[in-house]
């Protein structure tokens, strides 16, 4: 896992993965299973949706800290795992054989099986529409993982995973950040 | 084009994908390309970023309507040209040969090359963060499209194509709405 500049991690996010989301509640650590989430800026700033009926929201709360993930089609059988199972009695870590890492600038953990991870503070709570703002701090990207497709929950129970990648920087030049 | 049932509109969003976004500002139509959006809820409700900076927040403002439609890939080329032309001095339903239908619901129009669309209405403006909250009040469908395939934006002028769709719904079933 080698650092990403934090200011290219919207591009993991942007195109709406399933990710997973890392929390430490001052006890043990926890991994929920997310896709309603949404780039809001470049710097990186994102919007996540969650509130009390979800363990992870308490550690949330509690510490204004996270780690967001991004799993690959290999790991998919994972998150799904995640995603139905309740942090509350289960070590998620454990139970889905996944190694946490200590990360640079929070205390909730990075997964070392993950294509990346962004390590992010809580920059904001609008409590109305249960709708968390995350700051990226630092990121980081296994550039020498094979598998880099990820997938896409339907809401059905089906997922879209990726196919291939289309090249458009011509067109679209002007929307272009100068490091991208 | 054909009814879609509205509480189910919200997996046409969930995985992620570019889509559009058409307007009526009590003169003409327009549209933009968005991929900043968010599932925030089954009715369905959902997130949407943009500020003045974009010529349809204006119409949003002013009309509190809009419609949500989605691309296929066959549409990628246009989508990147309503995405780098501002509505400001553009008809953009003329200048990329779209076909303006009327909603059920909403003043803003379907767009008929599309896959799905979605007749929105405003009902919070979230303005510290440039959030829309949108409600679904009707939605289309085009059953008999051939092409059903989206595309996703990887925010570096690349996308990601839909691939193949995975089914897990056995493994899912805790979490799948009775009419999913």
């Amino acid at each position: 896992m080698e650092e990403l500049e934090v200011r290219k991690a919207f591009s993991l996010l942007e195109p709406g993965p399933v990710a997973l989301l890392t929390t430490y509640n001052h006890k043990r650590y926890n991994i929920m299973t997310f896709s309603w989430h949404m780039v809001m800026d470049f710097t990186p700033r994102f919007a996540l949706l969650t509130g009390p009926w979800n363990y992870s929201y308490h550690a949330l709360i509690a510490t204004e800290e996270c780690v967001i993930s991004i799993p690959t089609i290999d790991l998919m059988e994972k998150a799904i795992g995640i995603g139905t199972t309740s942090g509350k009695n289960t070590d998620k870590f454990e139970k889905f054989g996944l190694t946490a890492i200590k990360a640079e600038e929070v205390k909730a953990p990075l997964i070392k099986e993950c294509y990346a991870n962004i390590e992010c503070r809580i920059s904001d709570h609008i409590e109305k529409h249960d709708i968390f703002v995350l700051e990226a701090v630092y990121a980081w990207i296994d550039k020498y993982r094979k598998e880099t497709k990820t997938f896409h929950y339907k809401g059905d129970g089906t997922f879209i995973v990726d196919g291939k990648i289309v090249n458009h920087r011509k067109e679209m030049k002007s929307l272009l950040l100068p490091y991208m």
